[in-house]
Parts: C-alpha cells; structure tokens; sequence
C-alpha cells in the first residue's frame, strides 16, 4: 500500500525558488500525512505561463532543480514527481522529473503538445512506455494533453503500469470539467488503474487554471479531489488489490482485441 | 442536419414478433417526430436475456427478420439499426442491421464480447471499421462492449465517422451510470463525434437493464437521455456544424502522434 500527496499549486511564473520552496513545503506536510510520493503540476517549478522566460530557466535533468529536488527527497523521505523545463539535444523539452532518494533520476518527456504556446516553446517527445517501480507498484508518468489520448494511457497500462500520474495545467474552460471529472475516471476504468491528475490554481499574466486535480481509482471513482479555486494537497491510498472485484468484472486488458 | 430517434427498450425475450412491432410502434413514432434513423438495443430482436433460445432465432442477414426490418424501414421512410442474431459462417454472430429503402443492408458484427453468457452463444468478429453514409454523414456502429474500449471508437473516427450508433444491453450495476453518462461523453468528446448508446430497460429471466440511453455529442454533452427505468424514444439532432468550436479546441485526430 502506497499513499500518494498531490499539490494542486498556485505556482509564481518565473521564480523558480520561490515555486521549489512551495513544494518543498508540499512535501513535508505531505511526510507528516503518510504519504510516500508527491506529484505537483506540469512546469510547476517555472510556472505553466511564463512564457519565453521558460527557455532560460530550462536546465538539463540534472542541473540545480533536479538537485534541488533530490534535496527535498533526500530530507524528507519522499519521492517526487515536478513538471519542469528540460534543456538537452539542443532544445527545450516539457518534461517530468520523478526523484528517489538513492535511486537514479528518471525524466519523463511530453509527446502530446497542446496549441500555439506550448509548440513554440517545446518539441514533442516520441509516446513512450517507461514503468517506475516504487514500493512494489509499478508507476507511468504522463503530462497533461497526453493523458487525453486514450492511446497514451493505455501504452502504458499494457506494459503493467498500475498508477499513472500526471502533471497538468489545465486552463479553465467550458470543457475542464468534463475532462478533469469524466475523463480523467474512465482512463482509469477503461485501464482499470489510478491516475493522479494534478492541475494549478489561479491564474498568471497568460492563463486562468481550472483546479478540479484529483486521484482517480480503477473503479472509476474520485477517492481524492480539490475543488477550482485554491490550493490543496490531497492524499489518496493506492493499493490495486483493494479494486479487485472491479478488475474482475471489466477485464480491458485480457478482452482487447486489435 | 440529421434528427435521430433512438428506443430504449423492454424487449420481450424469445419473442420476435413482438419485439417487431414495438420497433415498428418506434419507427412511426419517430417519423412523426421528424426523424430519419432509428436505433434500438442490442439483440431487441429477440430480446438479450433469451439464452439458448437466440441460437433458435438466429438468422442470416438477408432472412425474414431482415424482411421484416426492410417492410418497416420502407413503411415509414426510416433508416433502421437493430441488434439481431446473425446465421452465418456456420456459427451466430451478435450482429446489428442497418437497414435503407433502395440500399443493401449492411451487417455490423460485434468484436468484444461481454463473459460467459455471451461467449458461449456468439462468435466474435474481429474488428472492422465499416462507414455507412446516410444523408451526407459517415456513420459507424458498435455494439455495447466494443464502446467501452476507446481502440474501437478511434479506429471509426479516423476513417471518418462522425456518428456511431451502438446498441447495447448494459445491466444494472454499480458502474453502469460511469460508462452510460461519463464514459458514452468522453468517447465523443475524445474523437469529436456523436454517440448514440441505445439500452434496454426493464428485465428479463437472466438480467435486469440500466436503462440510462443517451446521445452524447462532440462537445461532451448528453444531448439526450433517457431515465433508469422506462421505455424512452429520445430525439437528437445530429449536425457536426453545430460543434465546430469544440472540434477547433479538442483537436484530438489532428494531434494524435502513435
């Protein structure tokens, strides 16, 4: 059994010790609930709209926040997943970094870019397939649009993911709700597997976020959620064997056919 | 612009002729209403819960079920889909009919079966991305199972389709509303196309329905929907046009990168 912290984060565009300092704060409140990971959202350490102040605070994945980072692991106790800004191959990528003490870091790279702002910032990553194993779960990392591909999501529960979490920044709009409380439990239904979808709050100069981050369980159900406003740290138990009824009656993955 | 009238239904199990007539009650009623198709649930024919039975009542694609559906269609000016227990290949497919004044019928035959009860009564065909078009729309068809799993819906939108029609028998359980009134939207939403999902109500000896049908349109709305308990002959207007703001912001076929 596992418990997971997620901060659904007003983040400050741009300052990145200042967003660094909130996590870490994230953190230890989250040591002091029990949990033994925390997700914050995507570019959580730069700010989702700052803009091309984004390129120059891109650092490769093992620079200072990753450091940073492997800082507040190590003190706390807890793994950690950030959305940050990723400099390699001569370019800025829109990358997750998931930080275990004692453990090499593992870099996850968006492959579904949204729109206009983030095409002119970032270049896709190829989809993927990489499976963390932590605390005897097998773990897959997505980052906001991609997780609206059901091809994504099911890539990754195909290869055993059994908890997918996903950094995200999702403006608020006419259709946040839908994806933030139906989308988000039926990718974990139609996998039978947690997600953990874990937005921003408030607004900067580019963009108003719709908050609604939650952990959705194999049966579909929100076990945690915040609501559109403020920040929140919520805690969810993660342990598939308490969902094996439901994996049982909607077997997706042994009845697929393709 | 097309208006579709879809009936949920409480067949009445092994009894062909009067599953008929309420299709054909169905098929004047929503003439009257101005529209020009008619979906009905899965096996209405000779109603889901039959058992051995539907074996009995299997018949090929052009036998007197099919004569019967055409006699109605032409009656009435309706296109008509109904779910039937298809004769074919030495074996009984789970099958639905797509039934035009002037034009072939076409066969769809469900891919995903749904445990024991269905294995040992069906073969199931594999997938297939057949496009009907009627009146200036692409239409596709699943049945029931074949919609929970989003490879299916995907592989019709990205041949065109722009409307499937499922017809479906989905019990009463604890997950019945998670797939009729989240997991129906989010499959339209997630291709940008309407879904019309098609259930009985009501039981019979072997299962007891959801009700719960529903148009789900691009945008993730239930456009219409019927109660849990009821016969219902819900009425959608079909008009892709109208959802051209959602398809601009929810451009999910452009950006899919596999």
């Amino acid at each position: 059994m596992m418990r997971i912290a997620a901060l659904q984060m007003q983040a400050e565009a741009g300052h990145v010790a200042a967003n660094l300092r909130r996590i870490e704060q994230a953190a230890l409140e989250a040591r002091e609930k029990g949990a033994s990971l925390l997700v914050t959202p995507e570019l959580a350490v730069t700010g989702y709209g700052a803009g091309e102040a984004i390129l120059r605070l891109a650092e490769p994945a093992d620079g200072e926040i990753a450091r940073r980072l492997g800082e507040i692991a190590r003190s706390t106790g807890l793994a950690i997943v950030t959305g940050f800004a990723e400099r390699a191959d001569g370019t800025v990528y829109n990358s997750a970094l998931f930080v275990e003490t004692g453990k090499p870091a593992v870099v996850y790279r968006k492959s579904h870019l949204y729109g206009d702002y983030e095409r002119a910032l970032f270049r896709p990553e190829k989809p993927s397939a990489c499976i963390i194993e932590f605390k005897g779960l097998k773990l897959g990392i997505l980052i906001c649009y991609d997780v609206e591909f059901p091809e994504n999501v099911r890539r990754l529960a195909r290869v055993g993911a059994q908890a997918v979490l996903v950094p995200t920044a999702l403006p608020a709009s006419d259709h946040a709700a839908l994806i933030a409380q139906k989308m988000i439990p039926v990718r974990a239904f139609e996998n039978q597997i947690f997600v953990a979808y874990v937005n921003h709050c408030g607004a900067d100069e580019r963009f108003a976020y719709a908050g609604l981050s939650g952990v959705a369980a194999p049966d579909g159900t929100l076990i945690a959620k915040a609501g559109a406003q403020r920040e929140a740290l919520l805690l969810a138990k993660v342990e598939p064997a308490d969902y094996r009824v439901s994996a049982a009656a909607n077997s997706y993955l042994a009845d697929l056919r393709i």
